[in-house]
């Protein structure tokens, strides 16, 4: 049990897995953390702001380890803990969080103030988020393990549900986030801008919020197939018919209640000829367009301070030109920021253990070995409207 | 057109078909309303609290016109309505509200403090509520037709739903309050009490509102039938096993995370003895008790402030023996009061339109004629697992 | 009684005083409104907004009656109107809104969707506010007035604290709005950008609100000097210390709680020679910086969609250069639109009557004749630290 | 440092300080605590809720270590404790909280589901709270000491403000905590029962929200010469002059728009002749008389499940006669439960530390030594409108 594989960003466009030390319970900063856990890693999942380092847009140095959509079970307890024992089965936030500091206590974990020297916010495995390593790997450490880890109530119904509960990481809450921030409730129509798979989970927790309508926009065809598939409404915006026009074919009305941004900063334009280039403010001007008067925009598509790979100087400090006045006029509000999953993953637990959500089935997610990791991020980077989910001990095959 | 039909209460225990004036543009105080529009009735329901009327427990007086679950046909516009025009099809909220007054612009028109000079908050056909004439009946007025009333934006697809819509007037705004007020949301495991058409109601809400789970609990066999079929878990309270034993059963453990009371003050105790009798408080208690600790409690059943037919002196004049004291150590908070439809209804609406809710079909919608209106009060009262709609006009036996 | 004079807009730089219909209940397309009805304009006060039309910086056409903050007595009712009674004196908010649809319904009267045909949204005297007539005149008509008016208790009373409660129709719950949308609540540290009186209303109603300390940053000398004066912390802007380290200076923190830009569109930028220009996003991007993680950023500042004077070409439709990166690494919030001032004016009528809140004193409350309007105009463009209150009948002068 | 003494219940009607252990890192189970601190005890308050225990109104046993309102400083660390020091002046929350358990996440540490294995909730020094060790002591321990302490940021500066800051363990929250839930804010008419310390901590915590006016009633007149000194206005319940007319004086309306229950199970009732006897349900009943329609009840006074003492067999088992019809025909809420004091703390001694609320001055503080805390308890007991904080290391006494 002493040793670990896992995987590791070596360059821009390359990942590759490689031997990694066997966690400890230690801090980045070397200090002995009794709150902490091992986890065997159950399941691991690909995320889409993973692309964003691989693709090299942001500041990640080689050698970094990989991954913070991680479901696990405890292996190794550390002194402090009294809440979880050994074989719990259980998914992990993806933000770090203390559970001890001011944004925390008030359920803001995704802006953690203690588990990154840097800035308010910590995450397993990514750039500028405190140095935790990754879990896309056979086994890693949770630290403020009783505050950060959710255990699933039941094992063996857990196991049969694991496609499913790998969601609860990350992309689920975060798409759900993204709805909830945009005041989806009961009977609201709703815009989802982007069908990758946070998208298509924002689409799913619309509809599990009691959304009337869900319409989920893209400029992939076959990410757009595959939403009508599980049931949502679309517009092809690679299309030279306006967003705007294409939502009035649907509902018989030019705007919709709510709208999510699930692009973020890596946005192409619209239309035939725009949707080849990047334009990152498109989406974000789009929805202001498109929502109603006294709407909310939930923004949980990921902007950054700094891209490297930005199409000008402006964009590369991480500047848009957002067409403000346009959102003051409808007394729109905004709503940006890493999702605390902690305040979504129990209630969405139980929406999929009760079978009120089949987001294996919405997301798409494939299950690949830990070794077939490097071309999960092919396929998914050339737009694969596929979830990849790295069963690094074969538990879930060998469980199906 | 100078005709009109309605159902009027006599005596306890019986009401009547019979002639009444065709409404005119005025008010109960005989002001002339450039505001009111009357409406050809499409159909109109009875309701478990108009029961309590029939059965004597309140104060009502022989001749009042009885309903207040309208949906209608605009035939004729005062001089000051601006948005509505002849032949709108359109949902009455059962809350005569004024839309000018504090409460009002609160959204809090269950206690509108200007249609009702004896208190707070004006019904259609209710006693102590203003006296605003019923819509059990051929034609209605409703004051403030602007604010009041909802258009549906197609009226050929809402003759097709009408089932359903019938809904939009009382019973399901209701059922969503009580869950919203008890804090439904995703994922929540939610106790209902009562299996009649509220507790039906509201149990569709929760579903709606993205509950886990949702039990709902009663004393009468066929009701529980009828809540099993549309595909909810359930209690029988006529059993001597406890509620929270039966709770556990199905969930593992024994608490909520919601509870409603659907029942109100009409209560009968639980156990195979309890359950002859009338017991005010026991809903009420057994809610704190099955309620987790911090949870809410949306009680949308009707507490009166005076009940002629109360089991005791204090039951009379509207007390309980409520034991606050459980309630408090678990921190819960009580949501009491006539639901503001308003605030409900165009959401809900949606909802229907868009398919997200079967309510017809959960409530039991029948439909009956205008003549057959004092069998459906028969045969509600004796525990018909229905929900009484009448067509005065048979528009919606025709439209089927 | 048939006689009427206003302020009316001639062109860029230029406001006079003429003579102008009386007012009758018709709106501007013509129709007759029961609703409606005539006041004697007892205050009306001047706005920073009203400046945006007089320099050029919107699409305003010559011979527009100005004037949105109105307080009047009701000399003249429609036929619908029923709670208001001759003589009433009232507070008009700046908004024109219906009462009657869905915004209005959930108190976002700011963007009500019947009064205005061009977008969501009415005012008086306002450019592409739908062409009610101003205020700033003896006379005006007020529509839907049981809806829009709200009528002080005692009259007496009131024409004492006339110069407090003149401030009622917009400036004060305009600030308070800015305040209460940033998370303004007990306790909180708070940053204000702009010491005009909108910055000054804010921060009386932080300070009302419950905060701990609040401090206000302008480049203009001589407001900052009354916002010291009237107790608030300041920050100089013209200097070239930057505002994080002013404002650890004050706290001892670099971070602020809550911020609240009352600047908007005609934002100047920060240090000696930053100051002397225009910078549209310079208050944005500041503000981000500035606000903790998890904050939220009040936007009452007015940002347009379609600037005829700004400074590139995107500005001049309305587009801003925000680094919007850095907001949503602190997962922040931002909160824009005019103000539902229906959901504040009676809270704070109670605050004012009661001595909570000397909103005169603090926006720096000067009478003026109506004659002294187009001086009042010109004083207030150099930034005079007034809030300017034309008095057209000599009442409040008179009271004094 | 390995003596200790403390505040001892002996039987009904008495307490003694006698020789204690000295705290260990140990929780009342026995398990060892990396997470603990102990503390030098500052400050530690008498709380009206102890006096149920003196008074024998509850279970408690002889031996009992009274005291759950503690301020302290750091002087020994446990391994896991990570953002204290030594030397840290810190206050202590009444709640015993783990900030691991659903409840704790969800900000409601007022019913933590894990430190007390009787039920969900817990304290120090309190009878069926855990049996954790009362602070009203020389040395204290906390358990979860990163969750559960909150640390002053300037030490110096704290202890020139400790009469105040002694307030957020308990009573200020608590008054807030009744504030809040009873929805006081800019501009409300308030109504608190009870003048006591927590009745006065409401009562600024309403003033601090932005009230208009706040109102409080007693039966003792010292108690209401108190409250009008510092700044309310009072209603003395035990005159025959009903509560509604004496509000009707104050506000010239009979209702208030919150109300906040302040005396809990061991109420008396009104008038003069009523003021003489116990009458448990007479607070809740009058609040609803006296509460506007819509309006919140908040309940910070306590209601308990048994009371050895009641008046009657149903007060004996914490049931009462409540008028709940009254509150339901005015779409009352209730709001219950111990204060999660944590919620509230850092904004209060924000608002302590910028001398925004006197909270000391306004209940009265009367400083002691540890062994005048017999006399304390007795002088409170007989209704002095004080609140005894216990200096048992004269520390306050010589900082002042």
């Amino acid at each position: 049990m002493s040793e670990n594989r896992g995987v590791v960003y070596i360059e821009s466009g390359r990942v590759e897995v490689q031997s990694i030390p066997f966690p400890k319970l230690v801090s980045p900063k070397g200090r002995k953390l009794g709150h902490g856990v091992i986890l065997k890693v159950v399941s691991t999942n690909i995320c889409g702001s993973d692309q964003h380092m691989v693709r090299g847009r942001t500041t990640a140095s080689a050698g970094l380890v990989l991954g913070h959509e991680i479901t696990g079970e405890v292996i190794e307890l550390g002194s402090d803990v009294e809440t979880l024992k050994l074989g719990d089965l259980v998914s992990v936030p993806f933000n770090v969080a203390c559970g001890r500091c001011r944004t925390c206590k008030e359920q803001n974990t995704g802006v953690c103030l203690t588990v990154n020297p840097a800035r308010a916010g910590g995450a397993y495995g990514y750039v500028d988020m405190g140095d935790w390593i990754g879990g896309q790997a056979e086994y890693v450490m949770v630290p403020y393990a009783d505050f950060n880890l959710l255990a699933f109530p039941d094992k063996a119904h857990a196991m049969e549900k694991i496609r499913d509960l790998t969601c609860l990481s990350d992309i689920l809450p975060t798409g759900f986030h993204g709805a909830v921030t945009a005041g989806v409730g009961p009977g609201a129509t709703v815009y989802i801008a982007g069908a990758g798979p946070v998208g298509l989970a924002a689409a799913a927790s619309a509809r599990l919020l009691g959304a009337a309508v869900v319409i989920v926009g893209d400029v992939n065809p076959l990410r757009l197939d595959h939403a009508r598939k599980v049931g949502f409404e679309t517009v092809d915006l690679s299309k030279d018919a306006s967003l705007v026009d294409q939502i009035e074919k649907i509902l018989g009305v030019r705007e919709v209640d709510c709208a999510v941004d699930c692009v973020g900063f890596e946005a192409r334009g619209h239309g035939h000829e725009g949707s080849q280039v990047e334009a990152p403010a498109t989406v974000l001007n789009s929805l202001m367009e498109v929502t109603r008067a006294a709407g909310r925009i939930g923004i949980p598509g990921l902007y950054v301070t700094d891209d490297p790979g930005g199409v000008d100087d402006a964009a590369r400090r991480g500047s848009l030109s957002v067409r403000l006045g346009l959102g003051w006029a409808k007394s729109h509000s905004f709503h940006t920021g890493q999702t605390p999953v902690m305040k979504y993953n129990r209630q969405l637990m139980q929406a999929i253990l009760w079978d009120r959500i089949n987001i294996a089935e919405i997301v798409g997610v494939q299950v690949i070995a830990l070794d077939e990791a490097p071309n999960g991020y092919a396929s998914f980077d050339a737009g694969a409207p596929k979830k990849y989910v790295i069963d690094p001990h074969k538990m879930i095959r060998r469980a199906a």
